[in-house]
């Protein structure tokens, strides 16, 4: 396989834009990527929109507009997982040397859908019975407590770090600080979950170039690697199911690690898939960042701080940033650009030169979520 | 590039099945092909599932059920190529040396939608002005007839030579010859376009394996060459556009050609995407099979029967199997390899060693076609 560079990044800022559809976010982000990085819309091979909600032919509506047309494009769908989708398949494109250039998009427009929890499918015999997303979710965080002895304040104190850290990021929906008391004052959504324990539904966009080395080397921007690209999907079993294991986490990242050739100690910075506050203490676990069971007390001793052992979701993660669900995977991709290159402003981690991006998402019957992504990077 | 085989291909038959989800289709597809081609669900690297309206991770609603579990499946999005766009994810993955078995599915239930023209987007300006799928066709047809002198009678005889292909096909959706007089008397729908001048609504689903060479030799099921898989997207313009030539169309299958080192006159069969009659005398002509303006004398003079110079749609095209969006380009692949294998029944070309299989589709504002895609398969 060939080395995969990321060149570029280029995020629509993540928010309520009720007025912006998928097609119309994405466009603004892939026309600031353009510009960013000089490309002509010639020069790229083919492109990939991930997207949920972002209709038939987005790939297309978004990149014509910037005059990527004419060439190969692809939506993909992969529930929270389909921007990272559409980076994955990218990468391949240019690590099999089919590709010299490829855009990567994630959009997603959620107002339209006037607030509430994700539209589901309604074929699902779980979802049917209620197993919306912030219920599964809670059902994690009722049994990790019981299990490890963490107590809501744990889940609490994510929330307050992961929106400290957006409180510096302009692309972030929220960028605002909030106290444990704001969190506690938040209203209930799923027992022990309150509002603040997770995240926003949002709109918002994102683009990164993936190129070959030779590409990258035409470029004045700066590049980076990208060492391991990596999608699972979960198992499907109904019997029973470990709700403090994500174990499609810890096989996507093994996978991951391999493919790179490092480890969890190798990392500086994580941006982790912290849909919910529970999230980001079940995926650090399986990600190797820390003991099983242990998450919580990194938490409490700063070990995840922008400044910690290892910075999880130094961008404000999911809680901060928003979550429009196709766009996510791609962020996360950009917001490691930025770290890996020196360019993340208030955000950065001193001294980052290796970064790990995670997503999962998408709760079907008989497996713990649909799909995940792990991808690393490094700054050469 | 490595070569790719078609080792094995399922259907699941076209028609009105409306207690059947996309899922449920695509499975009974996948299920048959495991069972043909004897694979275990271990042996698959990886599967790409094409759909327009299956929801949200349809890949893994369908292959988890067949125990292909826990690998890579995407679910890919290109109107009515979606299934041809899964097929051609599949091939670059093989081709490419990533994958030794991938598994193609395109899978659709349209029924859910009640009957009556397909939900379009409704943020596209052309569509809002009423630049609906028989709409836009019916003006192709009307300047097509009055650019070359063709009659309604030439439209017709598509259908009624397609309709008597698929009256030989166990899987199409209409299984039942039709006359110039049925056409003539069914319900107008946009002038010239009568009812049986229009491909139906379908439900259905789709399942081909793609594999190297190597995973070919071990299988007891005949394998065919895919020799090129090509995608590509409408140009974006917003100047005068000739409605006769589906330039899309033309530029896909150069691009087919050059990758198969093959042209027009070594086909022996093509399953093309006569959405409405009139698309198989634009697409004839774009893909080379007849001079431009000729393909409604080929028609008339039988060059295009079964037995004729070149089979088009010798299965019965779109207008006898039904259009299921998603599956329809995967359920071509699976028409040539039976074709190529000497499997087609009733449906035989006699001799055929080189197929080509066309689809496009999804109009967008500034373009023809969103997307399209042409595969070439030879016997060995």
């Amino acid at each position: 396989m060939k080395p995969v560079h990321v060149a570029g990044a280029a995020v629509h800022p993540f928010g309520k834009h009720r007025d912006l559809n998928a097609a119309e976010l994405g466009h603004r982000a892939v026309r600031a990527l353009l510009d960013t990085t000089g490309i002509t819309p010639d020069a790229v091979d083919t492109g990939f929109v991930g997207s949920s909600y972002g209709g038939s032919l987005l790939a297309q509506r978004i990149l014509q507009r910037v005059g990527v047309s004419g060439q190969p494009v692809f939506t993909v769908e992969n529930a929270c997982a389909s921007g990272a989708s559409a980076v994955h398949l990218a990468w391949q494109a240019v690590a099999s040397g089919a590709a010299q250039a490829v855009i990567a998009v994630g959009a997603e427009n959620l107002s339209g859908f006037g607030g509430g929890t994700l539209p589901l499918t309604t074929n699902d015999i779980e979802i049917e019975q209620g197993v919306i997303m912030p219920a599964a979710y809670a059902m994690r965080a009722q049994r990790y407590l019981h299990d490890f002895g963490a107590t809501v304040d744990d889940l609490t104190a994510v929330s307050v770090k992961n929106r400290a850290n957006g409180a510096d990021n302009e692309r972030a929906h929220f960028q605002r600080e909030i106290s444990a008391q704001d969190v506690a004052e938040s209203r209930p959504v799923a027992d022990p979950l309150r509002l603040l324990h997770c995240c926003p539904n949002s709109d918002g966009a994102a683009a990164v170039l993936l190129c070959s080395e030779e590409f990258a080397a035409q470029l004045d921007t700066p590049s980076v690697r990208l060492r391991a690209s990596v999608v699972r999907s979960g198992t499907f079993h109904t019997q029973y199911r470990d709700m403090t294991w994500p174990d499609i986490t810890e096989r996507t990242a093994k996978a991951a690690y391999a493919m790179a050739g490092l480890g969890p100690a190798d990392l500086d910075l994580v941006e982790l898939h912290d849909a919910f506050s529970i999230a980001e203490l079940l995926h650090s676990e399986a990600l190797g960042l820390v003991e099983r069971g242990k998450a919580y007390q990194a938490v409490r001793d700063g070990e995840f701080d922008r400044h910690g052992r290892v910075a999880v979701s130094p961008s404000g993660g999911l809680m901060s940033r928003g979550h429009p669900v196709g766009a996510t995977g791609t962020t996360q991709i950009c917001e490691a650009y930025w770290q890996l290159t020196g360019q993340a402003g208030a955000l950065q981690v001193p001294g980052a030169s290796v970064a790990l991006t995670h997503v999962t998402g998408g709760g079907i019957f008989g497996v713990d979520n649909g799909a995940c992504s792990v991808h690393i990077l490094t700054a050469d």
